[in-house]
C-alpha cells in the first residue's frame, strides 16, 4: 500500500541544506564527487492527507479547524447546573465532551486548557434549597410520628397542589374522590398537551396515598408528601429565609455528587473548574464595562438589561449569531430568565434578558452599584470564561438546548464587554439522548439518574453508546440500539481475549525452547495492510468532525480480518499462526480505544477488565488472586493421584480432566483442547463469555440428563417385555390354546378341532396353530431346564 | 499569552464555507440580514508553528521529516547479532531508538511499522556455537575431576594462547614465569597500542592460575580454563562440526534472552521480527537480481561479491552514500566481512565485498547456485528490509558503528537490486556509548551487560540516561552524569509525591464537606501560563530533532515553578493553595513521560513506583498473576490426559503428579501430601522456604545420583570380578602351580613336591594344595563343558 517513492519523476529537486550536499548538488550527477562529500539526497515531497473539520454551530457546516495559537485549544464547557442528581442526559453530554476533548488532546496532540464551570446560583437552585431547608425544619426533623398536625399539613398542601396543578380534577372532596379520578384519566394521553401532567399525577397521587392510608413507616409517609408540601410550605416560610449557607450547603453537596458521576464515567477532570459564587464582583465589574459601552442599561427596580437592539444595530455586532430565528421567542426568553425573575415590565424590549437581577426576599442577594440582587444566569458564563480564556476562544461548548437563548446572550455580553467581532471560534454543541424514542424527561418519568444507568450498564458500556453516535446528533437510548453496543463489546473483549490467550501459549513455547517461525507470509503482511488501511480510514474519521462511530467500524472490520486469519490459521496445517501481527492489530485498537477514554491494560493488550465490573483487585496479594487456581490444580492432582494408586480405569481419570476443565470456567479460565497433541489453550475470560460458556455447558447438562432419562424409560420398557416374555415361557403348550372364548373342542394335544361356533376349524388354521404350538413347546422346555 | 484575535485586522476575511454564510457575506455588515440566516463567521487564520525536523545521517544535517504515505512511518531497525549477553551499548541503541519510536508514534501521532531484524547467522555466531559445543563435550561433560589429562589439555592450550596473542612474553616456561611477567608489565599501558592487551593477559591469566592451583572446585577450573581452551579445541575440532542444530540452537537461546532484556528496559516489541535464518531462499533470489542487474559477480570459489566499481560508475547510482571518505578504508572493509571470510583475493576490487560466502568444513551452509555457502552480512538486512518494507523506506536506524560499511553496503545493494535512487528517506544513526569517558569493550573489560546495570540501576533510571542526551551523540555513562540523573529523577519523584498528598488532602476536606474556593488569582494564572510555555517549548525541543533533554530540562523547570507555588502558598495566609493548576502540571507531565516510555500511574499523577524497583507487581493483572499457576495446571492436565488417552502405566501417572509437585515449588508453591486420602496442602511459600526446598530437592536428587554411582561402581567391580573367575577357570589343574619361583619339582598330576630350595614340600601343604587342585578340576571341568 505505499507508493513507490522512485515510479513518478520528482518534481522539483530540492537540495539538501548541509553545505556538503549543497556542494555535491552543485556538480553534474555524472562526474564523479570528492570522496570526501555526500552524494545528493532526494527529499520526500509531501502527499495530501484529511485536515481536522468539526462541526461548528456558528456556520452549521464542518469547518477546518485552526488554532489560535498552534499546537494550544483554550475550552470553555457549560458545566452543570447543581441542584439535584446528574441524569443521563448529562451523561451524554460530559462523556462526548469528554471523548472529543481527548480526542484533540491525545490524537491531535493539542495542549487543551479546559475550563467548565458549576453554575451555583440560579433560580432552579435557589428553590430546591429553600424547599429542602424548609421540609427538613417543618417537617422530617419536627414531626416523630403521623399526628393529627402532620395529616393535616399534608391534607391542606396537597388540596392547594391539586387546585393549582390539576385543574382537570373537578371532584370536591379530594380526599375522598381524587384517587378514583386518577384511575379514569389516561396520563399519557394528557401529557401530549399538558406537559408536566403526569408528574402532577404522580406527586398528587402519592401524596392522596399516604394521606388516606396513614399507618406506613414514618419515612415513607415523609417521602410521599414530600412533593406536594414543599410548595406548600415555601409559599408561606420561604420568604423568610436569609442564611447564605442554605444557598451554598445544597449546590455544594450536588458539586461533589456530579464530580463522582463523572470520575465513574471516566470522563477527564477540568484543567480549571469556576464557580459563580466565586466570581460576583467580577460579575460586577463586568456589568459596569457593559454599561459603559452602552450595550446594558440599569432599571429602577434594580435590575440590569441588556439592550438587544441597541447591539444590533451596531455596525460591529450581530445578534443571535447561532440561532437568529429564535429572536423574539418569547417562551424561550422566559424559560432562559429564571422562573423566580420578576419586574421584567421595566425592560426597553421584550428580547432585552436580566444582566443583574434584583433579589425579593428568601432569595440569596449581594451588593451591587444597583441595589442588593444577583447575576442573571448568561452574564455568569460570559465572566467566567473571560476571566479564564480571554478576549477569544477556540472552542466553546455545551449541550444543543442552550443555543438559544444562553449562548446567543453570553456571546452578545463578551463581544458587547470586549466590543470584538468574534469571541468565539468554534461552537460545538452535542445532540440530544431520547429514551426509547422519546424525550427524557421527569415530567415523562423516563428520567434515568447516571447512578441508575449504572447499575445496568458498565461505564464502557455507556461511553460505547455515546461513540457509537455523532456527538452532534440526537441519540436514541433503546433496546435495539443498546443490543448492538453489547454485541460489539463482546466482538472486542472475545478477540483481545484470544490473542492474549495465543500470546501466552507463544511465550511459553518459547521459554520451552521450541523453535516458532516468525516469517510473514501473504496472509500475514495482508493484515499488515488491513492495519494499515484501519489506520488511514480511523484517521480520516477522526478528521471528519470526530466521528468516532466510523472509527469503531472501522476497528470492528479490522477485528472481523483477524479473526479470519486466526480462524484459517487454526485449521489449516499448511499456515502457521503468526502472533506479531495480531498483536499489532490488539495494540493499535487498544491505543485508539484508550484515547477514546476507555481504560485499557497497562501491556496494551485489550481494555483492562476491572472497569466492566465495579470489583477492584486492588490490593489484593499474589497469593489471594492465585489461590483459587492453584487449590483447582492440588485437588485436580490429588484426584488423578488416587485414581492411579488405586489403578482405577481411564475412563475415570479422562472424566477428571473434564470435571476441572468445567470447574475452572467457574474461575473464568477456560481450556480449549486442541487436535494433532497441541497442548490446550488457556483463555482467561471476561464475566461476558464467562456467563455464556457457564451457559452453554448447563444446557449440554440439560441435554445429557434428557438423554439418561429417555435410556432409563426405554430399560425399563425392555424389562417389561421381557417380564412378558419369561410368564409367557412358563405355558404348558397343551393349555396354550384352552380358551373357550375362541373354541368348543381340543384334542389330547391342547390344539383346537371345532371353533367357539361349533364349526371345524380349518385345516390351513391347524397347521399355524401347530407351528404355534411346537414354537411355545421350544420356551417351555427351555423354561422347564431353567427351574431344575 | 494567547494572542488576541482582534488586535491586528484579519488580513483575508475568508468566508466560511457554508451556504447561508456566504449569503450573508454577500451583504454589506451594516446592512442587517433577514434573522433566518447566521451572520459572517471569522475563520482562524493559521499562525506559524515549528515543524518535525530529524538528524538525517544522509545529509549530516537536519531534515524536515516528511513521510511517503501521510500519517505513516515505515521504519527499519538494524537489531541484534546474538550470539552473547546484551549489554549497555545495546540499551543505549535500542532505548534511544525506543523513545525516537515513541514520539513519532505517540507524540506526532504517525502509524508506525516499526521491523527490526535478528543476526542469527554470522561468523561470530558460528565460532560462538562452536566453541560452546566443544568446551561442552570436550571438557565440561568429560573430565569429573582435575586429572592429568585435564591438566595436560589446559597446559597445552595455554601455551598456544600465549605464544598467539601474547608474544610480548619472552619467558620461556609459561607456567614457571607467567604469573610474575603479568605483575610486572603495564596492562593499561599496554592496551593504547594493543587494543585487545588487556582481555588476552585476563584469559591467561585466569588459566595460568588454574594450572599452578588445580585443587580448585571442578567448576571453577573449567571457567578459569574455558576462554584458552576454546580456541585450542576449535583450532583441532572445528572443522568437524556439521550437525545444523548447534548453530542454531545457540542464537535462538540467545535471541530469547535479548527480547527479555528489552521487555526490562520497557522497549516496545517490533511490529515485525525477522530472522536471517528464515530468509536463505530469499537471499539467493535477491543476489541472483543483483548478478542479473550486472551489480554482482560470482568467483570460482563459490562466492559472490558486489561489484563496488561498475555500481559507482554507473550514472543512477552512488556508493557509500552515508561515509563516502571510508571508500577503500581496508580495515573497516575486512571486518565486514567477519573473521572467517577466505578468498579475498578472487574478488575484481578490493572495495567490492561478499553477498554470498562458500562455507569451509565447520560452518553451516545451504546449496546455492554458487554452491554451498551462506549468505555475506550487508546482503541480509537488504533483503529482509526489502521483504517487509518494500523498495523505499521512511527510515532506517542502527548504532553510528554500522554507517560504513555495514550500513553503507546495504544501501548499495538494495538500490542495485531495485535500480533505484533513494532506497532510505532518512537514516538515523545512534551516538557510541562510553564508560567513565572511555570505549566500551570487552578487551578493555569496562564492559557492562545489561542484567548487571540492572542490578545497580532501574529501568527507570536507565532511560532517564538515555533521555537526558540527544540520541546522535555519544553519551558519556559517568559518576558525575549518573548523579545528575538520579537528582532529576528525584526532583520529579517528590514532587509527585507532594501533589498526591495535597490532592488527598483536599479529596478529603472535601468529603468533610468543606468548602474549598477553586478562584484563580494571578499566581495561579501565571501557574496555566508556565505550563503553556513550557508545552510550547517541549514542541519546539521535540520539533528540533526530538530532543528528550530539552524536553526534561523544560519540564523541570515547570516543577521548580510549580514548587515555588507550593511554597508560597504555604508560607501565606493570603494565598490559599488551589490543588486544580497543580494537577494539571502533574497529569501533563506524566503525559510526555509516558510517551517517551516511563511507566505511569493510571490516574496519570506521577510515574508508577513499580518500575523504580526490579520487581514489578505494580500494574499486573489477576491474569499476569495467576497465568503461571494456570498454566502449569493446564500442562499436568494435558500430560494426564494423553498417559489415559494412551492408556499408560499408572506409574507414569503417579510420577506426573511428582513431577508437578516439583516444577510448582519453583513457583513459590508446596504441596504436601499427607495421609488417610486427606487432600494435599498448599503452601504458598516465602522466598526463603522456597529456597530451602530447592535446596532440599537438589540435595535429594544429588544422592539420588551417589547412589546411582556407587551402583554403577558397584556393578563394575562384580564384572571385574566375574571376568576374573572366568580367566581362572580356563587354568588346566596341571598346570596351576607349575609356578617356578614358588616350586621346583612336580608330580605327573602337576602336585608340587619340592620348593624352589629344594626342600620337600610338607605334607599338610600337599594336603591343602591337593585340595585346592580338586575345586580347581571342577571348575576346570565346567569351563570344557561350557566351550563344547
Amino acid at each position: 500500500m505505499y507508493r513507490a517513492l522512485f515510479k513518478s519523476p520528482i518534481a522539483s529537486k530540492r537540495m539538501s541544506t548541509s553545505s556538503a550536499a549543497a556542494v555535491s548538488a552543485a556538480t553534474p550527477v555524472s562526474a564523479k564527487k570528492p570522496t570526501t562529500v555526500q552524494p545528493q539526497w532526494y527529499p520526500q515531497e509531501a502527499s495530501e492527507s484529511p485536515v481536522l473539520k468539526v462541526y461548528n454551530s456558528l456556520t452549521r457546516t464542518k469547518t477546518e479547524f485552526v488554532p489560535i495559537v498552534p499546537n494550544h485549544i483554550t475550552w470553555y464547557s457549560c458545566g452543570p447546573t447543581v441542584y439535584t442528581h446528574s441524569h443521563m442526559g448529562h451523561a451524554r453530554n460530559y462523556v462526548s465532551t469528554d471523548i472529543n476533548r481527548r480526542l484533540l488532546q491525545d490524537y491531535f496532540g493539542y495542549n487543551v486548557k479546559f475550563i467548565q464551570n458549576v453554575t451555583d446560583i440560579d433560580d432552579k437552585i435557589i428553590i430546591a434549597a429553600r424547599h429542602q431547608h424548609l421540609y427538613e425544619q417543618e417537617v422530617t426533623t419536627k414531626f416523630k410520628s403521623v399526628d393529627a398536625e402532620l395529616l393535616k399539613l399534608a391534607e391542606d398542601a396537597l388540596v392547594e397542589y391539586v387546585n393549582k396543578n390539576l385543574p382537570q380534577f373537578t371532584g370536591k372532596d379530594i380526599k375522598q374522590e381524587f384517587g378514583n379520578w386518577t384511575k379514569t384519566v389516561n396520563v399519557q394521553e394528557q401529557a401530549v398537551t399538558i406537559p408536566k401532567f403526569p408528574m402532577y399525577v404522580k406527586a398528587a397521587n402519592d401524596a392522596h396515598s399516604a394521606i388516606t392510608t396513614p399507618n406506613i413507616p414514618l419515612e415513607e409517609f415523609f417521602t410521599k408528601v414530600q412533593d406536594v408540601t414543599m410548595p406548600f410550605l415555601d409559599k408561606t416560610l420561604g420568604s423568610g429565609i436569609n442564611d447564605p449557607s442554605i444557598f451554598r450547603k445544597l449546590p455544594s453537596f450536588w458539586e461533589n455528587n456530579f464530580n463522582e458521576d463523572m470520575a465513574k464515567l471516566n470522563v477527564l477532570p477540568s484543567s480549571i473548574t469556576t464557580r459563580v459564587s466565586e466570581y460576583i464582583p467580577d460579575i460586577i465589574t463586568y456589568v459596569e464595562k457593559i454599561i459603559a459601552n452602552g450595550y446594558a442599561y440599569a432599571t429602577n427596580d434594580g435590575s440590569v438589561y441588556f439592550d438587544t437592539a441597541k447591539f444590533e444595530n451596531s455596525s460591529n455586532h450581530d445578534y443571535a449569531k447561532l440561532q437568529p430565528w429564535n429572536k423574539g421567542d418569547m417562551s424561550l426568553i422566559n424559560d432562559g430568565e429564571g422562573s423566580l425573575t420578576t419586574g421584567q415590565e421595566t425592560k426597553k424590549n421584550a428580547a432585552d434578558f436580566a444582566l443583574w437581577k434584583t433579589s425579593k426576599p428568601g432569595e440569596p442577594e449581594w451588593t451591587s452599584p444597583w441595589g442588593q440582587g444577583r447575576p442573571g444566569w448568561h452574564i455568569e458564563c460570559s465572566v467566567m470564561a473571560s476571566d479564564t480564556a480571554g478576549e477569544c476562544m477556540d472552542i466553546h461548548s455545551g449541550g444543543v438546548d442552550l443555543c438559544f437563548p444562553h449562548h446567543d446572550n453570553e456571546l452578545a455580553q463578551s463581544e458587547a464587554y470586549y466590543d470584538n467581532k468574534q469571541w468565539v471560534n468554534y461552537f460545538l454543541h452535542n445532540g440530544h439522548l431520547h429514551i426509547q424514542g422519546q424525550k427524557m424527561s421527569k415530567s415523562l418519568k423516563n428520567f434515568i439518574t447516571i447512578q441508575e444507568a449504572l447499575d445496568s450498564y458498565s461505564p464502557r458500556q455507556l461511553r460505547l453508546v455515546f461513540a457509537m453516535n455523532a456527538w452532534e446528533k440526537t441519540i436514541d437510548f433503546k433496546d435495539s440500539f443498546i443490543k448492538e453496543v453489547k454485541a460489539l463489546e463482546s466482538t472486542f473483549s472475545k478477540f483481545f481475549t484470544t490473542v492474549r490467550a495465543l500470546n501466552n501459549d507463544n511465550k511459553h513455547s518459547i521459554s520451552e525452547g521450541e523453535y516458532i517461525s516468525k516469517r510473514l507470509g501473504p496472509v500475514e503482511k495482508q493484515l499488515y495492510d488491513d492495519l494499515a488501511t484501519a489506520q488511514t480510514d480511523v484517521h480520516a474519521a477522526f478528521c471528519d468532525n470526530l466521528s468516532t462511530y466510523q472509527a469503531l467500524r472501522s476497528m470492528q472490520e479490522l477485528v472481523s480480518k483477524s479473526n479470519n486469519y486466526i480462524q484459517a490459521t487454526s485449521t489449516s496445517n499448511q499456515n502457521e499462526l503468526r502472533i506479531e501481527p495480531l498483536l499489532e492489530v490488539v495494540r493499535w485498537i487498544s491505543k485508539i480505544l484508550n484515547i477514546l477514554g476507555f481504560e485499557v491494560r497497562s501491556d496494551n493488550l485489550g481494555w483492562s477488565d476491572s472497569s466492566s465490573s465495579s470489583s477492584n483487585q486492588g490490593g489484593a496479594s499474589t497469593e489471594d488472586i492465585a489461590m483459587p487456581y492453584v487449590k483447582a490444580l492440588s485437588q485436580f492432582r490429588d484426584s488423578v493421584r488416587n485414581l492411579a494408586i488405586n489403578k482405577e480405569d481411564y475412563s475415570k481419570i479422562l472424566a477428571a480432566t473434564d470435571l476441572l476443565r468445567s470447574d475452572l470456567i467457574k474461575l473464568g479460565i477456560s481450556l480449549d483442547d486442541r487436535p494433532n497433541n497441541l497442548p490446550a489453550l488457556v483463555k482467561f475470560l471476561n464475566p461476558q463469555e464467562q456467563e455464556e460458556l457457564i451457559n452453554q455447558q448447563a444446557e449440554k447438562e440439560k441435554l445429557a440428563l434428557e438423554k439418561q432419562k429417555k435410556k432409563e424409560q426405554a430399560a425399563l420398557a425392555n424389562a417389561q417385555k421381557e417380564k412378558e416374555r419369561l410368564e409367557k415361557m412358563k405355558i404348558n403348550p397343551v393349555d396354550m390354546f384352552k380358551d373357550s372364548s375362541l373354541y368348543s373342542e381340543w384334542d389330547e394335544e391342547g390344539l383346537p378341532l371345532k371353533d367357539i361356533k361349533g364349526e371345524e376349524v380349518s385345516k390351513s388354521m391347524r397347521k399355524k396353530l401347530t407351528k404355534q404350538q411346537q414354537q411355545q413347546q421350544k420356551q417351555y422346555q427351555e423354561y422347564l431346564k431353567s427351574i431344575e
